[in-house]
C-alpha cells in the first residue's frame, strides 16, 4: 500500500515531476528503428514522458527527435519537409537539424542574425538493436547507453506494444511471479507436465516463497519452491532502473531478455521487448506455452496510434466466457501478453495503491517501489545521480529458472549464470518443459 | 430556484456527499434480476452512486455486489471466475464470497493467515419482484426493504431505462403534472375525447391548481381542475424518499406503480419502473395514449452499457420536425418516455437551478427539493435517520386520478383509495378515457 | 511571446472574461442567413462566445437568438415549436418572441401575472449580406453595424468554415503575409511566373520588410520588396476590431473582402468570409492560384456540427506525403484554406505563446495582440468604448497589393485606394498574375 502522495510521486512522469526527472537521467527506448524506414521518410508523432515530439530520419540517416511545436509560432513539425539534413516547418520554412539548430530561416531578410538565436528542443538519439534510444535529460553530453545484452545481439528481435495505463502497474506485473500460476496457467495441471521440468514444479506449488535483494542496478528476486529431493526450483528475475525488467521465463544462463516499460504519458505506455530472434523450434515451444503474439492494429499517425492491440478494453480483450467456464483458459483471454494487458489496464488508468492489500508474494513489488521513490527523492533533494546512469556495465544481467541444492546460497550459486555475454551450451533448455 | 451550493448539495451522490450519504441509508434498486440469469453466470459491471461494482450470482443463486477492484492489487473482478460460491480474481486466484470474505488465497503459502485479514467491499443484496436491491449504507444489519406494493405483486413487470443526466432533474419530471398537457398531449384536443373522462378534463384545462403536502414518506400533491358540475378532477401523486415516484397516470385506487430514479453517478441514472403485468387491453389503451415503450440498445458490458435508448441526444431523440410542424406530436418526439428523456437530458448533465423561474405549477418540485435538502442536512448534522428507513410500511401508497365533490377535503376523501394492497373492483377504469 | 497570463487574457472569450467582454461590445456574425431558410423553419443550435443559443426565424421572418435553456426549468428550446411569432418550449408550452418576452404561459392559471416577470435571454439580430449579425452586449440600444463594404454588396458571397482551435491563432494566420511564400507557394518558382506581376515579385523575394501602423479601426501593415527599377511591391492588409481581417490577395483598389474570426468558444471558431460574387474568370484564376474551396461535411444539428471540413486533424488534413516529397505542394495539403486550417489547428487548441520566438515578419501579429490586450484592459478598467463600436464608418477599408515608387510614402500614396465604395475601373487586375 502507498499513501496517496506516494502514489502520485511514483506514477507521474511529465516534465518537472520527480519520477519524470528520474527517468530523464537515462537513455530510453523511444521507438522502433523501423518506424523511420529510410532517409527523409515521413516524420512520426512520438509521445514520450508526456511530451509531444516529432521523430524524423534525415538525409544522412540520422534520427532527430524535435519538439512538436515549431519554436517560431508553434506549427506542428509533423507536417514538416525532411530534406537536405533537416526538418523544415511548412509554415514559414524554418529548418532544423537533428540537433535542433535552425539551419535556415528564409522568412527573415538575408542579413538577419535571428536564425542563430533560435533553437528547437531536440533530444539526442541513438540506434541500436532495432531500437531508437533517446536522451531527454539535462546533461550536455549524455551518459553511455545501458549495456543491455538483449539490445546488442547480432540476431535480435524487438517488438513494441502499447498499454493504455500508467507504466508502473504494467511494470509491476512483470516482477510478480505469483500471478503466473493463476492468470496464465491457472487451468493447467502439474499432472499433465513432464515430471522434473520447471513447468511441473511451478504448477505443483503455486505459492512459492520469496527472497528479494537490492542490487547496484535495481532489485532482484528469487521465488523458490520444492523440486526434486533436497532441491529447490528458483525463478530469478530483475528490475533495472528506471523501468526495465528481465522476466524468468526460460533457463537461467541461456535466457536473454530485456523489457522496457516506457511511459508515453501518465496513462499510456509502450512495452519494448528485446530478445534474440528465436529459432522455429523455440518459437513453437513458446506458443505451446501460451506466448501468443498479440495482434496489433495497423499504426496510424495519431499521438496514441502506435502499437495498439485489436483486443482491448472496449471489447473486454475478446474474452471468451465459455472458454473460461470450461477451464480452457483461466481468464477466458487468449495468450499471456493479452492476459497481462487486460489485468493491468483493468486497475484503472492510474491504479490507486491506497486501497491495496499486499501479501508475501508482493515482496518484490514493495521493494521496487521503495527504490524508485528513494532514487527520485535523492535526485530531487541532493541531485544524486541514480543507479546505473554512469555505469552501463551493471545492466549485464540475466534472469531465468534454475534448480539449486536446498542449502545453496541462491545469490552466490547463480552468480555466473546471471552474467550476460557468456554462453552456456552445457545447459539443456528442455528442463524448462515449456514456456513458464 | 436554488443557490449554486444548494444545487451541488442536492444533486451530487458520490461517496462522502450529503445526498449520497442520504441515499446510502436506504435499500436501492441496483439491477434487474434477469441481468444475472443463472448461478455462476458472467459477472456484470454495475455503476451505483458513483461506485464501480461487480455483480455476480453465486453457485447457490445468491447475488453478490463487490467493489470492482480486487483488494489485493486492484485487478477488476469483472474478469473473475464464479464457481463454488465465490468470485475468484483471475490475477492471483483470490476468491471472495457474496459477503466479501476472502475464502481462498492460493498465492500465499498454506500456513498464511493473511486471508482472514482481507475483505472485499461487498454490499448486501436481496431480490424481490425482479429487482436486485442493494444496501450500501453503514449499518451492520440493514434496515427492512421498503414495502412497495408494485415490487411485491405476483404478476409484476419491471423495466429499466438509462437516463444520461443527473437523477434529480429526471425525477422532477415525474412530480410535475403540468407538463402532461404540453409535452405529451399538447397536440390533442378536449373535443376529441369522451366527455366526462379524466382525459377530457385534463385537456380542457391545462393549467390546474395545486395542493402540496408533506407526509411521513415524502411529499404528496393534488392537482385539481373543474370536472362536471360541482365537481373537480384531482390528480394525486407521490414522492417517496429518497428517489421514488408514483405518477398519477391511472385511476386512484386501481393504479399500482413504483418508479425509482437511481443514480449511476452524478450524470447518469437508471429508472426502474415497477408495475403489474398489464392485460393486453390495458397495454393497448396505454399505447393509444402515447405510452410507447422505448427501444433499447442491446446491453453491453461497459459501465454505461446498460439500458441505453436507441433514440438519444446524438440523434435528437429521432425527432421528426414534420410531425411537430403538422401537430401530429407537440414535440415531434415519439412516445411519453422518450419525450421526458429528451427534455430532462436537454437541461444539461446537471441542470443549473440558479437560472430557473418557478411558477405555481412547480409547487411540488420546490417542496421535494426542500425535503431532500433538509433530510440530508439532518443526517449530516445530527445523524437523524431519514424518513421511511425504519418504517417500510409508509411506502404502502398509491397514486392516480379521482373525481371529487367541490367541497371535499382531498386528503381525507382519498385516504382509503391511496392505501396499497386493497382491491377496488367497484371502480371503473374506463373513466380514465385513455392514458393520461 | 506572451506571458502565460497575457495568453489567457487575449484568448479566452466566455462570459465575464476581458476579451469576451470586449467582443460583446460589437455586433458579430453569428450564422449564415441561409441556415434559417424560411419563417418558422426548424431552430438551429448556435454556440457563440461560449454561450449555447437557439436561433429561430419567426413567422414574420425575424431572427431570434435565445438562450438554449428555457428560463422556466431549463429544457432546451432547440426542441421548441416556432409559430405565430414565437418559439414555444415543448415542456410546459411557454412561448417567447424574438426579444425574449414571454408572450404565452399556458401552464399557469389565466389570472396569473407571472408571465410578465419572466424573460428569456435574447440577443438582438440583424440580417445583412447573407449574414445574421448578433449583439450580445450590455447596451439597451445596440450600436450601429460596422460599415463593412464586403457585407453590403449587391452581388455578395458569404461562406462559413469551422476551425477547431482558438480564434486568435487562426486570425493571426491572416495577418501574417510571410507564410504565403512557404505554406502556400513554397513549391512555386518566380521563373515560372509572368515577369512584372505581383506573383513574380512575391516569389522572387520571400522575406519582405514590414511597416506596421495603428489606425482608428485596428492596425494596418505593409510588406514591401523590390519590384521593377525604382519601385516596390507593397502588400497592404488590415486588422479591424475585434476579429476582422482584410487579407491582401488581390489588387489594392479593386479587391473587396471581409473575414471575421468569430469564436464559438475558446477552442472552436467560425470564419465568415465575405466577398463579391466572383466572375467565372476570376474564380478560375483563384483556383489556378491555389484557392481551392474546402469541402464541408453536411451540417448536423450538434453544437459543433456546423461548417466542419471533411479534411481535419483526424485524417491529417488528407495530407499527401508523395505530393509533398515531389514538391507538387510544399505541405502536401491541398489548397490555401486547408493549409491554413492544418497549421493553425496543429498549434494545439489554444496555442501556448510563452514558447514562441517572433521574428521581424511577426511585427503585425505583435502589434495586434498589444492592441487587443490594451483595448480589453481599457474597457475592464475604465469602461472605455473600444475602437469602431460607435464609428461604423472606420470599417470602410480595403486591402491588396500595389506597386509604388521607391520613395513614396506608402500610407499617403495608397489612401485613395484603401477607401471602400470607390470603383477603380482604371486598374488592371492582370497585374496580380494569379491569386497571391
Amino acid at each position: 500500500m502507498l499513501r496517496a502522495e506516494e502514489n502520485e510521486y511514483v506514477t507521474r512522469v511529465g516534465p518537472g515531476t520527480p519520477m519524470g526527472d528520474l527517468m530523464r537521467q537515462y537513455w530510453m527506448p523511444a521507438m522502433l528503428a523501423s518506424e523511420l524506414p529510410r532517409p527523409d521518410c515521413p516524420p512520426v508523432r512520438v509521445l514520450l514522458l508526456g511530451e509531444k515530439l516529432i521523430a524524423f530520419r534525415d538525409t544522412q540517416g540520422r534520427v532527430g527527435l524535435l519538439d512538436n511545436f515549431c519554436p517560431h509560432r508553434g506549427a506542428s513539425l509533423f507536417f514538416g519537409r525532411s530534406d537536405e539534413c533537416g526538418l523544415r516547418c511548412v509554415y514559414h520554412g524554418w529548418k532544423f537539424d537533428v540537433e535542433g539548430r535552425c539551419v535556415d530561416m528564409p522568412s527573415e531578410p538575408p542579413d538577419s542574425n535571428f536564425k542563430n538565436k533560435v533553437r528547437a528542443t531536440a533530444y539526442p538519439c541513438r540506434e541500436r538493436g532495432g531500437v531508437v534510444w533517446a536522451y531527454m535529460g539535462p546533461r550536455e553530453t549524455p551518459p553511455p547507453l545501458p549495456d543491455l545484452e538483449a539490445n546488442q545481439l547480432s540476431e535480435w528481435q524487438v517488438s513494441a506494444y502499447q498499454r493504455e495505463c500508467n507504466w508502473l502497474q504494467a511494470m509491476e506485473g512483470d516482477i510478480d511471479t505469483a500471478h503466473i500460476g493463476f492468470l496464465h496457467f491457472g487451468s493447467e495441471r502439474a499432472e499433465d507436465q513432464i515430471e522434473g521440468t520447471f513447468r511441473y514444479y511451478a504448477l505443483k506449488d503455486r505459492a512459492p516463497r520469496y527472497a528479494v535483494l537490492d542490487t547496484d542496478y535495481g532489485s532482484m528476486y528469487g521465488a523458490y519452491r520444492p523440486a526434486g529431493p533436497g532441491q529447490q526450483y528458483w525463478r530469478i528475475a530483475q528490475f533495472l532502473f528506471p523501468f526495465y525488467t528481465m522476466t524468468p521465463t526460460g533457463l537461467l544462463g541461456r535466457q536473454i531478455i530485456g523489457r522496457a516499460w516506457v511511459p508515453m504519458d501518465d496513462t499510456h505506455s509502450i512495452l519494448f521487448t528485446m530478445t534474440p530472434r528465436p529459432t522455429a523450434e523455440f518459437q513453437a515451444m513458446r506458443e505451446r506455452g501460451g506466448a501468443i503474439r498479440p495482434i496489433l492494429q495497423p499504426n496510424d499517425t495519431g499521438w496514441y496510434g502506435r502499437f495498439r492491440l485489436i483486443a482491448n478494453e472496449s471489447n473486454d480483450y475478446q474474452m471468451d466466457r465459455e472458454r473460461q467456464e470450461h477451464d480452457e483458459e483461466y481468464s477466458g483471454i487468449a495468450g499471456i501478453h493479452l492476459q497481462d494487458q487486460a489485468i493491468t489496464e483493468s486497475m484503472g488508468t492510474i491504479y490507486d495503491r491506497t486501497r491495496e492489500h499486499l501479501g508475501s508474494s508482493d515482496a518484490m513489488v514493495i521493494r521496487v517501489r521503495r527504490r524508485l521513490i528513494a532514487a527520485a527523492r535523492a535526485l530531487a533533494e541532493t541531485g544524486a545521480t541514480p543507479a546505473g546512469v554512469d555505469h552501463p556495465e551493471v545492466y549485464r544481467q540475466r534472469s531465468g529458472g534454475v534448480i539449486l541444492d536446498e542449502d545453496a546460497d541462491w545469490v552466490e550459486a547463480t552468480q555466473h549464470l546471471r552474467e550476460a555475454y557468456i554462453e552456456h551450451p552445457e545447459l539443456d533448455p528442455a528442463i524448462v518443459g515449456g514456456f513458464v
